[in-house]
C-alpha cells in the first residue's frame, strides 16, 4: 500500500530560499582576491543568485550543462553554486592546484560549457589557453574595475548579474537530477567524477545537520578551510544556511596567522578542514600561547588526524571531531563527536576514541567485507575492506565505466579501497588505503598507525611511513619526517612505537625531507613519495 | 542529466536502528497503566521491537496490514510504530476520546487487522464487542500478570515477544509505501484519514530537528504531552530518537500536577503539547511559585496559544514556541523560534511574535489564496485562506474520495480550512477557521483574537467566542467565559478589547459556563459549543 503524501522533488535551491526568510541574521563574509573583506546577508545572496542565474541563461546555459568553477572560498563561488543547481544545471567544481594536464583532462571529460574562475587563476587559464576546449565560456569572477588586462575574451561576473531582476522562476526539476560535479583528489590515479544529485545533496546537508549540531547551528559561524572545490566544502555551503549558520569564507588566505587573524575578528564557532591545515594553526596557536577566542569545535577529516594534534587543540579547550569521508560519499562518511555518556569517560579513553574515524553519520551505513566479500563482525579487532551505502553515496562514477566497474560489490555497496575495523560502539578505524598498506612477510602494517605515533614527537613536525620494496620480506615501512629543530633520532621514535605495536612492525629506517608532497586536496601523496624514495636501499637489505 | 547517487528508500526503522547504536544515552522513561514508572534504553528498545515484529509476523500481519492502536503515550506504543512501520505494515494510531461511534466508523475505514489497546481501554472495547470487525485481533499492551479477566479473547503484548529473536530482517520497502495512519481531530465533521509513507515520515522528522534543535538535541528530555494519538505527538517519537533526545512519556496522567512533578523528578528540558492542558500546569506553576528546574522550551500547538499563556510562561524563564500544523501535515508546518537578531527585540514586539503562528520549518512552503485562487501577497495585512505544500503534507485523503476532491487548489496545493496573514517576516497568523469567522454585516471578525484578549484578564479561566445568528448583522459574536472567583464583567473585557479591535468587533453578550466542550484532542469544540448556544437571544437582536 503506498502513502498519499506529496512528493515535491528536493532540490538545492529550496536550502537558500528557506535561509533568505529564516535566518535573516546569517551572512557570508569573505575575504576576497581583490584584497578586501565583503559581506552579505543569505537574503542579499539569494537576490543576487536569481540575477546570475538569468546571466547565466543569457550565456545560453541550460539544463543539464555543466558550468565549472576555479575558485577558492567566497560569496560569489557560493552564488554560483545555486544559481547554477538551481536553475537545473550542474556546477562543476575543479581543483586550481591540480596539474595542468589533470585540469585538462577534467575539464574535456566533465565537457564544460562556462569556466568561472577567480582574479588569482587568470594566469593559470591563460596558461592552458591553447588547449582549452573549442567554444569554452569564460568568467572572471570580479567587478569591472577589477578586470584583468588580456586577450582571452573574458566575461565578467558582475556585468552578468548587472540589471537582471532578483526573483527567479526555479525550475521543479526531478530530485534524481544531476546538481553538481566534483573529481576525486586523485591520490591514487587520475581523479574521478562523482556526480551529485539534487535529492543527495539536500539529504546529506540534512545529515550533517542532524549530525554535528556544535558546528551546525543558528548563529554559529562556521569558517570552511576545506575548499569549495574538495567536495562542496564537505556539505558546508549547504547545511550552514539551512541550519541558519553564518560562513566565514577564507578566500586564498589559509596558512595559520591569516586563520586565526580571520577566527579572532569575525568570531569563528567551528572551522573545517584537513590535517595539513592545522599544523599551521597550531603553529600559531603555539606562538600566541591562545586559540581564537570564540572557537568551539574543529572537524579533521580528509586524512587520518594524529592523536597529537587531537590533544594539543582539545588540551585548550576545542572540541575536536575526526570525520571521515569520501569525494564519492558527499563527503561525510563518520564523524567524532562523543555520545552524552562518554564525555565521562578517563582523558586517555576520551582521546583514544576521538584519535579513531568516528561513528557513521545518520543516513550512512558501514560494513567490512573479508578477500571473498563476507561480511566481517564489527568487534574491533576484524580488520577488512570497508563498504559502505546511503543516499549519499555514488550508484558509479560519472562517464567511467571501467573504474565503476570494480567500485561495488555483490550487494551493491561502493568500496572505500580503505581497509578498517569498527569496534562494538561503531567507532570505525581506518588502517590505510589498501594501496598505502605495508605487506611485510604475509602480514600487512597499517602506516597510518606507525605515523601517529611519530607524530606525537616534539622533533617531528609532520611525516609519513611508505613501503620500500624488500627483497626477503617483499615489503618493509621507511619513515620520512620533516623534522622540528634537529629532528628526532631513530630510536626515540622506536621506543615511543613499541609501547603501541608489534617489534616487526618497526619502520626499518628514517629520512628526512623538507616538505612532504602535497595532494591537490592537502593530503601527504605518497603515491609521489615512493617514487621519490623508488630504489631507496633499505640498511639491513643488502 | 541523472545525477549518479545510489537510491536508498528513505525507512522509519532507519531512525531507531541509528538511535539504538549512536545514542548509548538515548532512553524512554513511561508512566505505565500497571501504575510504576519504567525505563527503557533505545538499544534495548530496537531489540524489542525486534522481537514485536516477529510477534505480528506470527498473527499474520503482512506488508500493508493496518495495526491499530488505542494508547497513552509510553515505550509499547512506541514500540508499535516502529515495528509495524519497519516491517512494511500500517500503524493505525486511534484517539480513544472519540465518541464510539466515531471509532466504529474509523476502524472499520481503516480495515484495521489487529487493534493494540492499553489496559485502561479494555472497558471501552468490551463495550464495543458487538460492533467490531469480524477477526478483529485484540492484544492487551501488558504482561500476563496484569492481563484483564475477559471473555474477549485478548492476546498478551508481551506473550508476543516472549522468546522471539531480537533482530529482524526489516524489508527495504519503497520509500513511498504507506507507514502510518492517523485521522483528522474531527473539529469540523467526521474524522479524514491522512496516510503517511515512510519518506514523508522521516523527511518530517529531518524537518522538525533541523528546525527546533532547542527542543530536539542530543541529551534533551522531551515529555509529549501531545498524544501519539494525535498525528504521532507531532512527530516526536520519530525526532526525539534521530537526534538522541530521551522520550519522558506521561502515560494517562496529563493533569498539572503530575506533570510538573514528572518534569521535576525526570529533568524534562521540553514539553509539546496543546494549550489547554498548559492550562493544568500553569496552575500548578503558579501555586509552587516555580516552573520546573530543568523546563527550557514549551511548544505549543494544535490551537491558538493565548498571548496571555505565552507571557505567563516566558514571564519565568521558559522559551515559549508556538506552532501550528495540520494531522494533514505531519504536522508540523510552522514554529515560533525567534531567529537570532529578533531576540534583541523589546520584550512587547517579541510576545507580539511569539502570539503569531510562527514562521514556516524547512520543507514547508505556505500561500495565501483570494476567493478565486488567486495569491495574496505575504505582506501582514492581506487575508486568505492558507495553502500548504510539501514533502510532509498529504496527496489526498485516506479512501476518501471526496473529501480529496475538495482539499486541493488548481496548482496542487493543499487547502488548510485556515483564514491567515503573513507578514514580510514570514510569521503566519491565524485569523480563524473558515468555519468558525464570524460574518457580522459582511464583514469578517476574529474569534482567536477576541478570545486572546478575553485570555488576559485575570478572572477569566478559559473562553470562546463563537457567532450566533443576527437578523440584522447575520451574525455577532458571543463571548463565552470559564471564570474564576467571580469572573469578569463584560464592560472590563470590553475596555480590554477597544485597545486592539474596532468597536463593531467586540462581543454582544457574555455568558459563563462550568467548562468549555473539548475534542478529542483537548481543542475547543466550537461545533458544539454552537449547539449548545443555538437558539441564544442577543441583548439587542430584539
Ligand atoms: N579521517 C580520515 N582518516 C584516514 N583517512 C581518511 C580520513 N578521511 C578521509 N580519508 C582518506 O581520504 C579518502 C577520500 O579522499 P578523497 O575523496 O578526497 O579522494 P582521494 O581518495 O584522496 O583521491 P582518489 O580517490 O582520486 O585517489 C578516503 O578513502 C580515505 O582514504
Ligand atoms: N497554533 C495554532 N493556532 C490556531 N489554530 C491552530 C494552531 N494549530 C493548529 N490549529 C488548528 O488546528 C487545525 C489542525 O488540527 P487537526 O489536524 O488536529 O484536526 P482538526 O482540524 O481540529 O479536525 P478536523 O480537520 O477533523 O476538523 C488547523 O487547521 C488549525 O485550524
Ligand atoms: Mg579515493
Ligand atoms: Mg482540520
Amino acid at each position: 500500500m503506498q502513502g498519499m503524501m506529496m512528493q515535491m522533488p528536493l532540490r538545492v535551491i529550496e536550502i537558500l530560499d528557506y535561509a533568505a526568510a529564516a535566518h535573516p541574521g546569517g551572512e557570508i563574509v569573505s575575504v576576497r582576491t581583490e584584497g578586501d573583506l565583503h559581506r552579505q546577508s543569505y537574503r542579499d545572496t539569494y537576490a543576487r543568485v536569481a540575477q546570475l542565474a538569468h546571466g547565466l541563461k543569457d550565456l545560453g546555459v541550460g539544463e543539464g550543462d555543466r558550468v565549472a568553477t576555479l575558485a577558492w572560498n567566497g560569496y560569489r563561488h557560493f552564488e554560483l553554486y545555486y544559481a547554477v543547481s538551481g536553475m537545473g544545471a550542474v556546477c562543476h567544481t575543479i581543483n586550481p592546484r591540480l596539474s595542468a594536464e589533470q585540469m585538462l583532462y577534467i575539464i574535456k571529460h566533465a565537457g564544460d560549457r562556462v569556466l568561472c574562475l577567480d582574479l588569482t587563476f587568470v594566469p593559470l587559464v591563460e596558461a592552458l589557453a591553447d588547449h582549452l576546449p573549442e567554444g569554452l565560456v569564460l568568467v572572471v569572477m570580479t567587478d569591472r574595475s577589477h578586470m584583468p588586462d588580456s586577450d582571452m575574451g573574458f566575461l565578467c561576473y558582475e556585468d552578468l548579474l548587472d540589471e537582471q531582476a532578483t526573483t527567479f522562476d526555479w525550475p521543479l526539476m526531478d530530485e534524481n537530477a544531476a546538481a553538481a560535479l566534483c573529481y576525486t583528489s586523485g591520490t591514487t590515479g587520475n581523479p574521478k567524477g562523482a556526480l551529485y544529485s539534487h535529492r543527495s545533496t539536500v539529504l546529506h546537508a540534512m545529515f550533517i545537520a542532524i549530525t554535528l549540531p556544535k558546528s551546525l547551528r543558528e548563529g554559529g559561524r562556521i569558517l570552511p578551510v576545506v575548499p569549495m572545490f574538495h567536495v562542496n566544502s564537505w556539505g558546508l555551503p549547504y547545511a550552514a544556511p539551512m541550519v541558519g549558520a553564518s560562513l566565514i569564507m577564507p578566500g586564498p588566505k589559509l596558512d595559520g596567522p591569516s586563520l586565526f587573524e580571520l577566527m579572532e575578528s569575525e568570531g569563528v564557532t567551528a572551522s573545517w578542514g584537513v590535517p595539513t591545515v592545522w599544523l599551521g594553526l597550531r603553529a600559531e596557536v603555539e606562538k600566541r600561547g591562545t586559540v581564537p577566542s570564540k572557537l568551539d569545535q574543529l572537524v579533521i577529516g580528509g586524512s587520518a588526524a594524529p592523536r597529537a594534534m587531537i590533544e594539543f587543540f582539545e588540551d585548550r579547550g576545542l572540541d575536536v571531531c575526526h570525520a571521515w569521508g569520501m569525494t564519492e560519499m558527499s563527503p561525510v562518511g563518520t564523524h567524532g563527536q562523543l555520545s552524552e555518556p562518554m564525555k565521562d569517560l578517563p582523558h586517555d579513553t576520551r582521546m583514544r576514541l576521538k584519535s579513531k574515524q568516528g561513528r557513521r553519520v545518520f543516513g550512512v551505513e558501514l560494513k567490512l567485507n573479508d578477500e571473498d566479500g563476507n561480511r566481517l563482525p564489527h568487534d574491533g579487532k576484524a580488520v577488512g575492506e570497508l563498504y559502505v551505502r546511503g543516499n549519499a553515496i555514488i550508484s558509479g562514477y560519472f562517464d567511467n565505466a571501467e573504474a565503476t566497474s570494480q567500485a561495488f560489490d555483490r550487494e551493491g555497496w561502493f568500496g572505500t579501497g580503505d581497509v578498517a575495523s569498527i569496534d562494538g560502539a561503531g567507532f570505525l578505524h581506518i588502517q590505510d588505503r589498501s594501496k598505502d598498506l605495508i605487506k611485510s612477510g604475509g602480514e600487512w602494517i597499517s602506516s597510518i598507525d606507525l605515523e601517529n605515533i611519530a607524530m606525537a614527537h616534539p622533533k617531528v613536525a609532520n611525516c609519513a611511513v611508505i613501503a620500500i620494496k624488500h627483497p626477503k620480506w617483499e615489503e618493509r615501512p621507511l619513515l620520512v619526517v620533516v623534522p622540528k629543530d634537529d629532528g628526532p633520532r631513530l630510536e626515540e621514535i622506536h621506543a615511543m612505537m613499541q609501547e603501541h605495536v608489534a617489534k616487526w612492525q618497526l619502520p626499518d629506517a628514517m629520512e628526512f625531507v623538507e616538505d612532504l608532497p602535497l595532494t591537490a586536496t592537502g593530503k601527504v601523496s605518497k603515491m609521489t613519495l615512493r617514487k621519490c624514495f623508488e630504489g631507496y636501499e633499505l640498511p639491513d637489505a643488502g
